[in-house]
Order: C-alpha cells, then sequence, then structure tokens
C-alpha cells in the first residue's frame, strides 16, 4: 500500500490546529482534523503539557511518517511571538521525541505550492484545502484549515521523498 | 533539613543557562550550573529533544523543588523571539512533565530583586549572583549567570512559600 500519511499542525497555546491527511498517488484525503485547545485560566507550563500529551496521542493513534508545521516569521506582537513559539516547540518537541521527521513552511510556501501565487487570499486556501480534500464543509476554525493546508503543502513538496516512504511502507 | 533546592532557566535554542541553587534561611549556595548547547546543523526539532532531554536529566540527577524561568517581553527580531520561545517552552514543559511548579520573572523584576532598582546594568546582576553565592568567578557566559539570577530572584520573591516547602521536607 503506496498510502502516505502526513499531520499537519498550526500551532498555538489557546489552539493549534491538526490535519491527518493520506496521500496516495496525487490524491489526498482527510484522515483527521480538528483543534486542540488549553484553557487560558491554566499556567502556561500547564497548557504545554496539555499540548504536548495531546499531539503525542495523535501521533500514536494515527501513526503519521511525517510532520508539517506552519512557520511564521513575523507577527505584530512579540509576546504573542514567544507564546506561539513555546506552543511550536513543545509541538515539535513530540513529533522529534517519536522519531518523525518535522518540515517547516512559511504562510507564503503554502499560499504558493496550493494557489499557484503567494498573494493568495486567506479564502482561496480554504478552498483548495476543501476541493483537494473533498470536504463538504470548510474546516473551522482557521488554524484547522491551516493544518490541512501545510499538510497538503508538505504531500506536494515532497513527492519524491512521500515515494520513498511508501516503499518503505510497501516492504 | 530546610532546604530549598531552586532551578534557574534562561532558555534559549543554542544554549539554555542553567542554575540550580540551594536555599536555606536566607542564605544560598550554588549546587550547580551551566549551559546546555545545541548544534546550529542540526535540525530545530533534534535540537528541542536534545534541550529537554538535558532539562529532564538535570531534574532528575538533582530534584529541584521548583523552577525559575528568565521571560522575555521584548526582542528586536521577532523571528529569534519564536526561536527563544520555542527552546523556553521545552524547557517549561520538562519541568512540568516532572510535576515541578514553574514561576516565571521578567528581567526587570530579577534586577529589582537582585539590586534594588530596575535601571541596574547587567554587570550589577552578575556582582550580586557572585555575592550572594560566593562564587570566586563570575560564571560564564551570560546565559549562566542569568540562570543563576533568576533561580535566586525565586528565592527571594517565594520566601513565604520556601518556608512551607521547607516544612513539608521536614515532616
Amino acid at each position: 500500500m503506496k498510502r502516505v500519511l502526513i499531520l499537519g499542525l498550526d500551532p498555538g497555546l489557546a489552539i493549534t490546529g491538526y490535519g491527518i491527511i493520506a496521500a496516495e498517488n496525487r490524491r489526498y484525503e482527510a484522515v483527521a482534523y480538528g483543534g486542540i485547545t488549553t484553557k487560558a485560566g491554566m499556567p502556561q507550563a500547564q497548557r504545554l503539557v496539555v499540548l504536548y500529551d495531546a499531539v503525542s496521542e495523535l501521533i500514536t493513534k494515527y501513526r503519521p511518517q511525517t510532520v508539517a508545521v506552519e512557520q511564521l516569521f513575523f507577527n505584530r506582537n512579540v509576546t504573542s511571538a514567544f507564546a506561539v513559539g513555546q506552543a511550536r516547540g513543545v509541538a515539535m518537541l513530540a513529533a522529534a521525541k517519536q522519531g518523525l521527521p518535522v518540515d517547516e513552511y512559511t504562510p507564503l510556501q503554502v499560499k504558493q505550492t496550493l494557489t499557484g501565487h503567494g498573494r493568495a487570499e486567506k479564502d482561496q486556501v480554504g478552498y483548495m484545502v476543501r476541493t483537494l480534500l473533498r470536504l463538504s464543509e470548510m474546516p473551522k476554525p482557521d488554524d484547522v484549515s491551516d493544518a490541512l493546508a501545510v499538510a497538503l503543502c508538505h504531500a506536494f513538496h515532497a513527492e519524491s521523498g512521500l515515494l520513498r516512504l511508501a516503499r518503505q511502507a510497501d516492504s
């Protein structure tokens, strides 16, 4: 079976979007998607534990072969950049701890890969996610749609890598 | 024995300073300090694993009762804010995973607590660290000295909490 599972993550402390897609012969299917939320009232370190445990559980349950994470380079608010960085660090750690490769894509790369140009509106990315995965509704909130988008971006980018992985899964 | 161990951390991806101090009746002693470094050539997720494992090991080895982390609110470079955020998230996770409380202090709080005023020069904080811990030399690099400083800051701040902890350790 040449099916490859990819876990896409759009990390944040309040909500981390996740999307697991299956890629096979350039056809893509949404296996599971949703949001991991942590409560604002909790101590920050505890919120990170909730996030880490949830991502670890997703990996144990679905056994993706690879992980793709949305990478941000700018943010109006530097305090929120720290918070997002913490969430992303913990999410990446959960993947690396289980031996999975982690690839990062910028929002620009995701846009370009999915829509063909980097100035696409956010709507267009969502539209491509829905179309490629043949979903009847747009996954909500945006964090979930963005997680599926980064997983699809990885599938497109890593076509050769995917084939190699698929062969390993075959043997 | 009313001795309380505090682990101070100054997280960064390239180097995370750590300092473990023992506090007892307002006397402070440096138990262990140094830097956890990760190589720039490694994939980021792997660097986070190295950091997480090293902090976890320090906790297993020295069994501090509490962890204090330096909190940054600003940074000229937002990309580096993300990187520092990732390192801090992973360091805090390592502590929380072992059930330790994690407290955060801003550089301003550390300065004010150790030197009595928030506009102290960096040298002055280092001088107080060296003096309070009776060290013959200034711990180097700054990340290590800063980690000891945040541990001392926590000891000062948490006097009542420390006494409570010390009583628990007694019984």
